[in-house]
Protein backbone atom coordinates (compact mmCIF):
# COMPACT_ATOMS: atom_id res chain seq x y z
CA UNK A 1 0.00 0.00 0.00
CA UNK A 2 2.50 2.90 0.71
CA UNK A 3 5.22 1.72 -1.00
CA UNK A 4 8.92 0.79 0.75
CA UNK A 5 10.37 4.10 -0.41
CA UNK A 6 7.30 5.73 1.24
CA UNK A 7 8.23 3.66 4.69
CA UNK A 8 11.93 4.69 4.79
CA UNK A 9 10.87 8.77 3.85
CA UNK A 10 8.88 7.90 7.05
CA UNK A 11 12.15 6.64 9.26
CA UNK A 12 14.57 9.19 8.12
CA UNK A 13 12.22 12.32 8.93
CA UNK A 14 11.12 10.45 12.40
CA UNK A 15 15.03 10.29 12.87
CA UNK A 16 14.99 13.94 12.08
CA UNK A 17 12.27 14.81 13.94
CA UNK A 18 14.41 13.80 17.28
CA UNK A 19 16.87 16.78 16.99
CA UNK A 20 15.41 18.77 14.59
CA UNK A 21 18.37 21.47 15.13
CA UNK A 22 21.17 19.70 14.39
CA UNK A 23 22.48 18.50 11.21
CA UNK A 24 22.08 15.06 10.75
CA UNK A 25 24.90 13.05 8.66
CA UNK A 26 23.28 10.75 5.86
CA UNK A 27 25.70 8.14 7.38
CA UNK A 28 24.02 8.64 11.16
CA UNK A 29 20.72 8.70 9.52
CA UNK A 30 21.50 5.42 7.40
CA UNK A 31 22.51 3.61 10.54
CA UNK A 32 19.61 5.05 13.19
CA UNK A 33 17.28 4.26 10.28
CA UNK A 34 19.05 0.39 8.86
CA UNK A 35 18.05 2.01 5.51
CA UNK A 36 21.01 1.12 2.59
CA UNK A 37 22.58 4.65 2.53
CA UNK A 38 22.40 4.70 -1.41
CA UNK A 39 19.21 3.95 -1.23
CA UNK A 40 18.54 6.59 1.71
CA UNK A 41 20.64 9.24 -0.27
CA UNK A 42 17.99 9.04 -2.79
CA UNK A 43 14.97 9.45 -0.23
CA UNK A 44 16.23 12.23 1.21
CA UNK A 45 16.65 13.81 -2.17
CA UNK A 46 13.13 13.91 -2.72
CA UNK A 47 12.76 15.02 0.67
CA UNK A 48 14.77 18.15 0.02
CA UNK A 49 13.05 18.44 -3.14
CA UNK A 50 9.55 18.79 -1.46
CA UNK A 51 11.32 21.66 0.78
CA UNK A 52 10.45 19.34 4.08
CA UNK A 53 14.41 19.17 4.65
CA UNK A 54 17.52 21.11 4.23
CA UNK A 55 20.71 19.75 3.50
CA UNK A 56 24.43 21.13 3.68
CA UNK A 57 27.12 19.38 2.22
CA UNK A 58 30.98 18.46 3.33
CA UNK A 59 32.33 18.53 6.69
CA UNK A 60 29.80 18.41 9.38
CA UNK A 61 27.25 18.73 6.78
CA UNK A 62 24.31 16.86 7.12
CA UNK A 63 20.19 17.74 6.88
CA UNK A 64 17.51 18.74 9.09
CA UNK A 65 14.07 19.70 8.62
CA UNK A 66 12.96 22.53 7.00
CA UNK A 67 9.95 23.19 9.55
CA UNK A 68 9.37 22.18 12.79
CA UNK A 69 8.18 18.59 13.72
CA UNK A 70 5.14 19.87 15.07
CA UNK A 71 4.43 21.35 11.62
CA UNK A 72 4.90 18.30 9.31
CA UNK A 73 2.31 15.66 8.83
CA UNK A 74 3.05 12.23 8.00
CA UNK A 75 0.65 12.87 4.71
CA UNK A 76 3.31 15.69 3.49
CA UNK A 77 6.10 13.44 3.83
CA UNK A 78 4.07 10.43 1.93
CA UNK A 79 3.09 12.66 -0.68
CA UNK A 80 6.62 13.86 -0.81
CA UNK A 81 7.32 10.64 -2.42
CA UNK A 82 4.81 8.94 -3.61
CA UNK A 83 1.16 11.44 -3.40
CA UNK A 84 -2.20 9.80 -2.33
CA UNK A 85 -4.20 10.88 -4.74
CA UNK A 86 -8.23 11.67 -4.95
CA UNK A 87 -10.01 10.51 -7.88
CA UNK A 88 -12.51 13.20 -9.16
CA UNK A 89 -13.22 12.34 -12.39
CA UNK A 90 -13.82 9.21 -14.22
CA UNK A 91 -10.16 7.71 -14.74
CA UNK A 92 -11.37 6.45 -18.76
CA UNK A 93 -12.45 9.32 -19.57
CA UNK A 94 -15.77 8.50 -20.09
CA UNK A 95 -18.06 11.04 -21.10
CA UNK A 96 -21.57 10.35 -18.84
CA UNK A 97 -19.37 9.36 -16.24
CA UNK A 98 -17.10 12.72 -15.53
CA UNK A 99 -17.34 13.51 -12.29
CA UNK A 100 -19.93 10.97 -11.29
CA UNK A 101 -17.84 8.44 -10.09
CA UNK A 102 -18.69 4.42 -10.79
CA UNK A 103 -19.19 2.36 -7.78
CA UNK A 104 -15.66 1.17 -8.92
CA UNK A 105 -13.80 4.54 -8.66
CA UNK A 106 -16.16 6.06 -5.31
CA UNK A 107 -14.68 2.97 -3.92
CA UNK A 108 -11.10 3.47 -4.55
CA UNK A 109 -11.53 7.33 -4.30
CA UNK A 110 -12.91 6.73 -0.75
CA UNK A 111 -9.76 4.76 0.11
CA UNK A 112 -7.84 7.84 -0.80
CA UNK A 113 -9.98 10.46 1.59
CA UNK A 114 -9.52 7.30 4.54
CA UNK A 115 -5.75 7.09 3.79
CA UNK A 116 -5.57 11.44 3.53
CA UNK A 117 -7.75 11.52 7.14
CA UNK A 118 -5.82 8.81 8.52
CA UNK A 119 -2.52 10.26 7.86
CA UNK A 120 -3.31 14.47 7.76
CA UNK A 121 -4.09 14.16 11.75
CA UNK A 122 -0.48 13.06 12.58
CA UNK A 123 2.00 15.17 12.52
CA UNK A 124 6.28 14.29 13.23
CA UNK A 125 6.28 15.60 16.77
CA UNK A 126 3.21 13.10 17.57
CA UNK A 127 4.77 10.25 16.89
CA UNK A 128 8.65 10.52 18.56
CA UNK A 129 6.90 12.17 21.66
CA UNK A 130 3.66 10.08 22.03
CA UNK A 131 3.57 8.08 25.31
CA UNK A 132 4.23 4.84 24.04
CA UNK A 133 5.82 1.58 24.97
CA UNK A 134 8.18 1.91 22.39
CA UNK A 135 9.47 4.60 20.41
CA UNK A 136 10.22 4.91 16.18
CA UNK A 137 13.73 3.84 15.55
CA UNK A 138 14.88 2.92 19.30
CA UNK A 139 16.13 0.26 20.73
CA UNK A 140 17.18 0.00 24.18
CA UNK A 141 19.92 2.52 24.35
CA UNK A 142 18.67 5.33 22.03
CA UNK A 143 15.87 5.04 24.05
CA UNK A 144 17.23 6.01 27.16
CA UNK A 145 18.95 8.71 25.63
CA UNK A 146 15.50 10.23 23.62
CA UNK A 147 14.20 10.32 27.05
CA UNK A 148 16.96 12.54 28.47
CA UNK A 149 15.72 14.65 25.96
CA UNK A 150 11.78 14.53 25.92
CA UNK A 151 11.24 12.91 29.22
CA UNK A 152 10.09 9.33 30.19
CA UNK A 153 6.40 8.85 28.82
CA UNK B 1 -1.69 4.42 -3.39
CA UNK B 2 -3.24 1.89 -4.80
CA UNK B 3 -0.99 1.07 -8.41
CA UNK B 4 -1.40 1.86 -11.91
CA UNK B 5 -1.31 -1.84 -12.54
CA UNK B 6 -4.18 -2.66 -9.60
CA UNK B 7 -6.33 0.54 -11.26
CA UNK B 8 -6.27 -1.70 -14.49
CA UNK B 9 -6.56 -5.03 -12.59
CA UNK B 10 -9.87 -4.23 -10.93
CA UNK B 11 -10.88 -2.53 -14.38
CA UNK B 12 -10.10 -5.68 -15.97
CA UNK B 13 -11.92 -7.90 -13.16
CA UNK B 14 -15.03 -5.48 -13.31
CA UNK B 15 -15.20 -6.22 -17.25
CA UNK B 16 -15.55 -9.77 -16.91
CA UNK B 17 -17.77 -9.71 -14.02
CA UNK B 18 -20.01 -8.22 -16.42
CA UNK B 19 -20.40 -11.40 -18.06
CA UNK B 20 -18.95 -13.87 -16.17
CA UNK B 21 -19.55 -17.33 -18.36
CA UNK B 22 -18.16 -15.67 -21.52
CA UNK B 23 -14.32 -16.03 -22.77
CA UNK B 24 -13.33 -12.46 -23.26
CA UNK B 25 -10.45 -11.89 -25.71
CA UNK B 26 -7.88 -9.47 -24.36
CA UNK B 27 -8.76 -7.22 -27.49
CA UNK B 28 -12.26 -6.66 -26.30
CA UNK B 29 -10.81 -6.41 -22.44
CA UNK B 30 -8.64 -3.65 -23.46
CA UNK B 31 -10.95 -2.03 -25.51
CA UNK B 32 -13.60 -1.65 -22.83
CA UNK B 33 -11.20 -0.98 -19.93
CA UNK B 34 -9.32 1.19 -22.41
CA UNK B 35 -6.04 -0.02 -20.82
CA UNK B 36 -2.97 -0.77 -23.65
CA UNK B 37 -3.45 -4.29 -24.76
CA UNK B 38 0.29 -5.17 -24.15
CA UNK B 39 -0.41 -4.06 -20.29
CA UNK B 40 -3.47 -5.64 -19.94
CA UNK B 41 -1.40 -8.55 -21.05
CA UNK B 42 0.53 -8.90 -18.21
CA UNK B 43 -2.38 -8.03 -15.61
CA UNK B 44 -4.39 -10.97 -16.99
CA UNK B 45 -1.52 -13.09 -16.34
CA UNK B 46 -0.93 -11.67 -12.68
CA UNK B 47 -4.50 -12.64 -12.32
CA UNK B 48 -4.51 -16.24 -13.53
CA UNK B 49 -1.75 -16.75 -11.89
CA UNK B 50 -3.27 -16.02 -8.84
CA UNK B 51 -6.45 -18.10 -9.83
CA UNK B 52 -8.81 -15.04 -10.07
CA UNK B 53 -10.06 -15.68 -13.84
CA UNK B 54 -9.39 -18.55 -16.26
CA UNK B 55 -7.82 -17.79 -19.78
CA UNK B 56 -8.14 -20.35 -22.75
CA UNK B 57 -5.54 -19.62 -25.73
CA UNK B 58 -6.46 -19.82 -29.56
CA UNK B 59 -9.49 -18.96 -31.58
CA UNK B 60 -12.71 -17.80 -29.89
CA UNK B 61 -10.12 -18.24 -27.07
CA UNK B 62 -10.06 -15.22 -23.95
CA UNK B 63 -10.87 -14.90 -20.08
CA UNK B 64 -13.49 -15.20 -17.23
CA UNK B 65 -13.85 -15.54 -14.02
CA UNK B 66 -12.73 -18.37 -11.90
CA UNK B 67 -15.89 -17.91 -9.44
CA UNK B 68 -18.80 -16.46 -9.01
CA UNK B 69 -18.58 -12.45 -9.32
CA UNK B 70 -19.83 -12.51 -5.87
CA UNK B 71 -17.44 -14.32 -4.17
CA UNK B 72 -14.72 -12.49 -5.72
CA UNK B 73 -13.78 -9.28 -3.36
CA UNK B 74 -12.17 -5.75 -4.52
CA UNK B 75 -9.42 -6.96 -2.15
CA UNK B 76 -8.43 -10.29 -3.67
CA UNK B 77 -8.11 -8.66 -7.05
CA UNK B 78 -5.77 -6.14 -5.19
CA UNK B 79 -3.98 -8.54 -3.43
CA UNK B 80 -3.17 -10.31 -6.20
CA UNK B 81 -1.12 -7.77 -7.99
CA UNK B 82 0.51 -5.80 -5.11
CA UNK B 83 -0.57 -7.43 -1.65
CA UNK B 84 -1.92 -4.72 1.22
CA UNK B 85 -0.21 -5.66 4.15
CA UNK B 86 0.01 -5.67 8.25
CA UNK B 87 2.73 -4.75 9.90
CA UNK B 88 2.57 -7.43 12.95
CA UNK B 89 6.28 -6.81 14.05
CA UNK B 90 9.08 -3.96 13.64
CA UNK B 91 10.08 -3.78 10.46
CA UNK B 92 13.44 -2.36 11.83
CA UNK B 93 14.03 -5.75 13.78
CA UNK B 94 13.91 -4.05 16.96
CA UNK B 95 14.56 -6.61 19.70
CA UNK B 96 12.33 -4.32 22.33
CA UNK B 97 10.11 -3.73 19.35
CA UNK B 98 9.07 -7.14 18.41
CA UNK B 99 5.06 -6.83 17.86
CA UNK B 100 5.12 -3.76 20.14
CA UNK B 101 4.71 -1.68 16.92
CA UNK B 102 5.55 2.12 17.52
CA UNK B 103 3.90 5.20 17.13
CA UNK B 104 4.91 5.48 13.18
CA UNK B 105 4.38 1.83 12.45
CA UNK B 106 1.20 1.67 14.37
CA UNK B 107 -0.23 4.49 12.49
CA UNK B 108 1.04 2.74 9.31
CA UNK B 109 -0.51 -0.67 10.44
CA UNK B 110 -3.67 0.86 11.70
CA UNK B 111 -3.98 2.74 7.28
CA UNK B 112 -3.50 -1.07 5.87
CA UNK B 113 -6.49 -2.25 8.31
CA UNK B 114 -8.42 0.13 7.16
CA UNK B 115 -7.68 -0.26 3.27
CA UNK B 116 -8.40 -4.10 4.08
CA UNK B 117 -11.92 -3.47 5.56
CA UNK B 118 -12.82 -1.35 2.79
CA UNK B 119 -12.07 -3.57 0.13
CA UNK B 120 -12.26 -7.11 1.43
CA UNK B 121 -16.44 -6.02 2.41
CA UNK B 122 -16.92 -5.06 -1.00
CA UNK B 123 -17.41 -7.95 -4.12
CA UNK B 124 -17.13 -7.95 -8.29
CA UNK B 125 -21.10 -7.93 -8.18
CA UNK B 126 -21.73 -5.06 -5.62
CA UNK B 127 -19.56 -2.73 -7.93
CA UNK B 128 -21.45 -3.65 -11.76
CA UNK B 129 -25.08 -4.21 -10.07
CA UNK B 130 -25.21 -1.37 -7.72
CA UNK B 131 -27.89 0.97 -8.40
CA UNK B 132 -25.58 4.18 -9.50
CA UNK B 133 -25.90 6.90 -11.73
CA UNK B 134 -22.84 5.27 -13.77
CA UNK B 135 -21.51 1.86 -13.91
CA UNK B 136 -17.85 0.78 -14.45
CA UNK B 137 -16.34 1.16 -17.61
CA UNK B 138 -20.01 2.34 -19.88
CA UNK B 139 -20.32 4.68 -22.04
CA UNK B 140 -24.20 5.51 -22.91
CA UNK B 141 -24.23 2.80 -25.71
CA UNK B 142 -22.42 -0.08 -23.20
CA UNK B 143 -24.54 1.28 -20.15
CA UNK B 144 -28.14 0.36 -22.04
CA UNK B 145 -26.44 -3.15 -23.49
CA UNK B 146 -25.64 -3.87 -19.53
CA UNK B 147 -28.92 -2.77 -18.18
CA UNK B 148 -30.63 -5.28 -20.40
CA UNK B 149 -28.65 -7.96 -18.76
CA UNK B 150 -28.87 -6.75 -14.82
CA UNK B 151 -31.93 -4.20 -15.06
CA UNK B 152 -31.91 -1.08 -15.14
CA UNK B 153 -31.24 0.73 -11.77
Amino acid sequence: MLSQTTEYALRAMSCLAYDPERLTSTIELAEVTKVPSNYLAKVLQSLAQAELIVGRRGVGGGYKLNRPAEDITLLEVINSIDKVERITTCPLGLENHGSRLCPLHRRMDQAAAGLIKHFEGVTLKDIVTEPEATRPLCDTTRTAKVEMTFGNS
